[in-house]
């Protein structure tokens, strides 16, 4: 499919327990105003109702605005609610049906926690890789062990898809990932459980683009 | 779609909890063995992997005995493995977004708690509906309350789409729900939990024969 890479830049994924009580369209809105350019609808708890329920929320607000939606997991409530794209993780749908199921047009993106499932993703038909985790993270209780950023600059010296880097990311070490050839990152609590979420999210992307300007990508 | 509507006299719904400790291949081909003409998919905590999985092994066994697999609640799933159809229930996808995308010549099924669920399901383009709880269960925590024979037999006065009781059916009580309009049953542990699946699903098979030629469907 075709996009532009910067649109992948910053992913927010959805978390109702690290929400500080405040309801994912808020948290989205706010993420959104900060220059979130992905939301990511992650529930893995949800109904099947109710996860349709926010994710034909979250498909208004992001198209109002501009940004991507991607579900987690949910290929079904992708295409349900005509979303931008789906990431399957390892204990989702294999990759290759992934694509299959969304079609050729549709983003797909794929967990990747080492360099063989990095191979398998882009065969399958991956649009972007979500690698990770590169720190230790408390907001995923299955991810695996911490990879750095060595992994990072394996796959960025054999690839070009696109890297999103995933797992305890935040203003303090954004720029890293993505001096190690991230594309993009993907957040989950340095946003969602900011205090100010808007300024949170705009402190990233800020990081982000200096890290273009430093590889020439802007 | 077309189907012979004895296609769904005898739905078996997996359960890895029911089952006491037998694999779901193993309890589907005995059920199949004893005579079930549907297996359905229901799985609401494995991990999306896992259910393709399931699915997938359901699927070349319900094929290999001319069964049908229908997947309960994941459109998702039943459309990656060819399923014949899938199940959505009032905490599900909305049955119409569910039909939009399994087309229209997979089967859709509905749960209808009542006369307007039943309505609504209808209209949304089932193809039977799942009408129940008609007895008190076990088999599944969040079932409403049970509705006896009354809700069928006002169905079974309305409308000519196939009913399939579902809730607390067993060999004691399978006949009066074929004789209040049930089209077929669905069952859960009177199969999976029995210690002799293969007899247990053939003793609802008869029974449910029986009703048939009372009501000159056979």
């Amino acid at each position: 499919m075709n996009f532009d890479v910067r649109q992948l830049a910053l992913h927010v994924l959805t978390d109702r327990v690290l929400s500080l009580g405040r309801d994912m369209v808020t948290v989205a809105t706010a993420a959104l105003d900060g220059g979130a350019t992905v939301i990511q609808l992650r529930d893995k708890t949800a109904s099947t109702r109710l996860l349709i329920e926010e994710a034909v929320a979250l498909r208004a607000l992001t198209r109002e605005r501009g940004a991507m939606l991607i579900v987690n997991d949910r290929i079904d409530v992708a295409l349900a609610v005509d979303a931008d794209g789906a990431h399957v993780g390892q204990d989702d749908m294999p990759a290759a049906l992934a694509r299959q199921l969304l079609g050729p047009e549709r983003i797909l993106g794929v967990s990747a926690g080492n360099l063989e499932e990095a191979a398998e993703a882009i065969i399958a038909g991956a649009d972007y890789l979500g690698v990770g985790p590169i720190y230790a993270t408390a907001s995923k209780a299955d991810a695996g062990q911490p990879q750095g950023t060595a992994l990072l600059r394996e796959l960025a010296a054999q690839h070009t898809l696109p890297l999103i880097a995933i797992g305890g990311i935040h203003a303090e070490n954004a720029a890293e990932v993505i001096q190690a050839g991230a594309t993009g990152i993907a957040v989950i609590s340095a946003v969602v459980s900011a205090p100010d979420i808007t300024a949170a999210t705009h402190d990233l992307r800020q990081i982000l683009f200096a890290g273009w300007r430093g590889k020439n990508m802007l």
